[in-house]
């Protein structure tokens, strides 16, 4: 990928993490919702396949690295406050660890 | 609106907070981020509309009190994790301060 902004744009939380909203490019289904530092974010740009911070592990990861459940990323957005990012991606498999296409399988309200 | 799920599914940050992805049900369109509390959601049920609680102002406050532009929420889901919304929305105007359709407007990298 290439950079089409700086990331000195962006605001990191006092953790030096942001939230990613994954939003599959065929369908704009919003799949998961996973954090990224800085390292999280050059290394998706360098490869173009999406990696995050787990906040859980403390350690930066690539989606896919276990499961095989690549994402190659066409596209990163941000938004009006700098503080949260969109990573458009070709989502390969589930996204799920349930084995569901979207994380948000279930419903709170209608 | 109606409860299809449990408040006490879900799992609140440390400040009580939950972040909320808003997305344009007729488009599928990632409008925006916000945070939730607790009262945020069920007020947001109660009454239809998107409610959010302002991290910089510290209280509730309902998108287009203000600017007019309100959002009709058709229905709110989470994810696999319990930490996350989406609220699925019928945005009247834009959603973002600037003027823009959408808060992420702007491209870090492609």
């Amino acid at each position: 990928m290439k950079k089409t902004a700086e990331i000195k744009e962006l605001k990191f939380d006092e953790n030096g993490l942001i939230p990613v909203v994954v939003q599959e490019v065929s369908t704009r289904e919003v799949l998961m919702v996973a954090y990224a530092n800085e390292e999280a974010i050059l290394k998706t740009i360098e490869t173009g396949y999406a990696h995050y911070y787990s906040r859980s592990r403390k350690k930066l990861w690539m989606k896919g690295e276990t499961s095989g459940n690549f994402q190659k990323v066409r596209e990163i957005l941000y938004d009006c406050d700098g503080d949260t990012l969109i990573y458009m991606v070709e989502q390969k498999g589930p996204a799920c660890h349930t084995g569901n296409t979207t994380c948000f399988f279930r419903k709170l309200a209608e």
